[in-house]
């Protein structure tokens, strides 16, 4: 198959699984449902949830005791959006073309429906957890799998790499403050998705660890082609990335660098079969979008 | 041991605690700590901490397992204040006579350290549990008192009535909607620290089901004092509450019979020391504060 095609097969299963997450839950609440629906379809590409599921799936075929692990993690990757797009944060009246979500229901509930989001997520892998854990290891995976994503997601992970992201604009900023930023904001939540499925799927100590340095090295790499693509804003609006900062061509140096050292440590998982993930670094820092 | 006593002791073992947390930390994003530190530290009465604690205690003495579950309860009532606080939300300058998140660090930066404190609440009882449980029982009480902390702190629960809360304004409140907000906005917080306690500490599956109903009509109980409490100013601002919508008369008799509702689930705890929660029962819709 076509890793296009694969992604397109995983990201709609991902899709009516979020669908169900909220389907027939009413309330006086009601309207908080809805806000967080429409920010969970708003385009996403579902990388975060991809990575999890296809990470399991190298240690273990049946990936459906991943699934809320996936769906929390891409509920963590929405509830960052809203509160990053808020106006005391990037002011953002649009993401993907669609406006945001403090621009339709206003800004208190898109405060709270990030709140709500964050707190789903964990609601959601405590609960199956709760439900389908039968023996001592799959409770001590599940567990580990959840301090993971809750160490890679927090004020040592994403969080705090919006600290600094919100910061730079009154800090000096320099290449290793950048190098945090994009270490926290971005590689954060992908180590958080490959490390948390590896780990679910039943993968080594050693094999996780390679899985986690393949994260970083791909989350660097993604954030930097990230910036390429947006290079002429950033210089124009004056915004400190890899590419306006070392210039493009660095930074597409830099990228082959990280791709290929991400790709070392996939090598590293030697009776697995990587090719997913070969083919998706390729893809990731090949895209054009 | 007088009761306010009793209070101040276990309030102090959570301030040492929580104190330990974020200390050494240091990074990039070390505002995000300060500012956590800042609001963690604003003389709140610890009463959740102190209902996990003391709820633990009727069923195993030795209350150092039970501490992260503490620490983390408080971080979810801390990040629920500084929220609420936001302009966009209730728009205060001052919580406890200190000024409040935002107006020291910004809006940015108390919308992160709101979201800083929910994850680390998640992440500080996920790590504990991964270090220090040995046995299928601990794993299981552990991940069953964070799903029942979970379930009451979201939208099912505290965000849930947080959400009704900033639609009063515009929607028709009635009884029943004003049921609903004191159910979820400050009962289930109540309930998750008593319940999440009392899973902890090995409480059977019967005593757990009074807890929960002693927490809720205590947490009732609990929400109408403070309105009683705050009744003229809430009049002069036309804010609907217990009090201004029954009057005051009648605001007390509710909170006599949910008192006495709530006596009647712990006397049901037939062979448990309840001395605390009855004379605490008494002090909470007693005080003038």
């Amino acid at each position: 198959m076509l890793i296009e095609e694969e992604i397109k097969e995983i990201s709609n299963t991902i899709d009516k699984e979020l669908k169900d997450v909220l389907k027939n839950k009413t309330g006086y609440q009601n309207i908080i449902f809805e806000s967080i629906n429409y920010s969970l379809f708003t385009g996403g590409k579902r990388l975060r949830p991809i990575l999890l599921l296809k990470s399991f799936e190298m240690f273990n075929k049946n990936h459906k005791n991943a699934i809320p692990f996936a769906l929390a993690i891409e509920m963590i990757h929405t509830y960052s959006l809203i509160h990053d797009d808020l106006p005391a944060m990037d002011d953002d009246d649009f993401r993907r073309g669609k406006l945001t979500n403090h621009k339709v229901y206003g800004e208190a509930m898109a405060i709270l429906s990030g709140d709500g989001l964050l707190n789903l997520a964990f609601e959601t892998m405590l609960h199956h957890t709760l439900e389908n854990s039968t023996t001592i290891e799959e409770y001590k995976k599940n567990i580990r799998a959840m301090e993971e994503i809750a160490k890679y997601s927090g004020i040592y992970g994403m969080v705090g790499g919006q600290v600094v992201d919100l910061m730079s604009n009154d800090i000096q900023m320099d290449e290793e403050k950048l190098l945090f930023m994009y270490e926290n904001k971005t590689a954060a939540l992908i180590q958080a998705s490959l490390v948390s499925g590896a780990i679910l799927g039943g993968a080594t100590d050693l094999e996780i660890e390679n899985i986690r340095e393949y994260g970083y090295n791909l989350g660097l790499a993604y954030q930097i082609k990230d910036d390429i693509l947006d290079e002429k804003e950033d210089r124009e609006v004056g915004k400190l990335t890899y590419a306006t900062y070392l210039g493009l061509k660095a930074a597409e140096e830099e990228i082959n660098r990280l791709s290929q050292k991400a790709t070392k440590y996939l090598m590293e998982l030697r009776n697995r079969d990587t090719k997913f993930f070969e083919e998706l670094t390729e893809f990731l820092i090949h895209r054009s979008y």
